[in-house]
């Protein structure tokens, strides 16, 4: 009998955002795997360790790549498509051997997250079970307070990554949108936005749910700011009916 | 001093994909209000029911129109915009009288749900907290176990309440969609959906997490089934490099 993995939904950043069975089947789970970057903890490991006991074994899949320092897109390609293929090796063994594995995801398992990776490589393979979780995007929107996208609106989750024209195009089409993925990506992204007039309508968030989280109107935050990665801005839907 | 209002995102219909923090929020709260159509019990207060009190009030409010019987445009809209006054009043009553008030939401209180016309009445007068919940979209992915969105694709949230043209065109540049509010919609977005070419490709999910889910590819759902209005299809992003 093989074991099962597990994707586990954590959630944006506050453990109290976990949902009640990613608590539950993380508490089952005798192997607890979690990516992060070399040096580092791991923001999903961060999240969960409050909630696990001495006896689980945790196990770091460590990326080779950071975001601060990437290689050439072919190269980076092959790098983490090595990484992917021998780190899910790692768990295929343990799943072979019979235990069950959590691998832990910060945010939801499928949007935009490595879990994505290893379910292409061992759910055709070893009984998988996926738990979603609450999402980044909503997680800013909530910390905000701004309602993100009202009855037929469309709602365009982009990352900043994209060519400064393709990110025009996208947005000038958007009825509400959420743009991901900012780091270095900030300044194309915000002079986007100002060239598309909707410099006053934008919001940005960053470590939403964390003590350490910076929420504020995009016209507020300076255009050379260094801001991380893992931050965004939200251009809600406009107010349907918002008074009589 | 006037009570606190609390929009908890309670999840897509499991009760376990509830966040701890919306269920420690909900048993704090001594007034739990829900939405309702006339003569249902209310998907949210069907979520949260198992962990009330029996101490705590339900408040229901009851929408004046249904999804099977919408009257025009313009009588629907001043209906309900009627409606989230009054019932607003109606919250703002505890409010001003010290009661905290949670109004609970099914899946995310800000992605699409009638918490937001209470937070655009209420959140500029009371202390007002929105929890962020696992949302549907989400909830459909897990369930059918398909990654939706890779690296650096854009999502598009669509409703199926759109007219054909404006479907077909936003899909059109879409790499990964999600096409929600299927109801009669539902033959209208199948149509689309199959003179893109995509059929082969699209999912269908409903009631995704609850003991009568129904997830299947969409190819093998016949195109004059009746489906609910809260189903959707998916059209998850392409793999990126799943194989080496």
């Amino acid at each position: 009998m093989s074991g099962q993995l597990f994707g586990l939904g954590v959630g944006p950043g506050d453990p109290e955002l976990m949902t009640l069975k990613s608590l539950r089947l993380l508490k089952d789970s005798p192997v607890v795997a979690y990516l992060a970057a070399r040096g580092r903890k791991g923001r999903a490991l961060s999240i969960v360790e409050g909630f696990l006991s001495d006896s689980q074994e945790r196990l770091p899949l460590v990326y080779p790549v950071t975001t601060e320092s990437l290689p050439s897109t072919a190269a980076y390609d092959a790098l983490i498509r090595q990484f992917y293929d021998e780190s899910a090796e790692v768990l295929a063994t343990r799943l072979q051997a019979g235990q069950n594995v959590a691998l832990v995801c910060e945010g939801d398992p499928f949007f935009y997250g490595s879990f994505m990776y290893f379910h292409d490589r061992l759910a055709d393979r070893f009984p998988t079970t996926v738990v979603p979780g609450v999402c980044s995007v909503l997680a800013c929107a909530a910390g905000l307070g701004t309602p993100l996208v009202y009855r037929n609106q469309t709602l365009s989750v982009l990352s900043g990554v994209l060519p400064e024209e393709e990110l025009k195009a996208r947005l000038r089409g958007a009825e509400a949108a959420a743009i991901m993925k900012l780091g270095t990506n900030y300044r194309k992204v915000r002079a986007v936005i100002r060239d598309l007039g909707l410099l006053d309508h934008a919001l940005y968030a960053e470590r939403a749910t964390m003590a350490d989280q910076r929420l504020c109107a995009l016209k507020d935050l300076p255009e050379d700011e260094n801001v991380p990665y893992f931050a965004m801005i939200l251009l809600p839907g406009d107010r349907w009916e918002a008074t009589s």
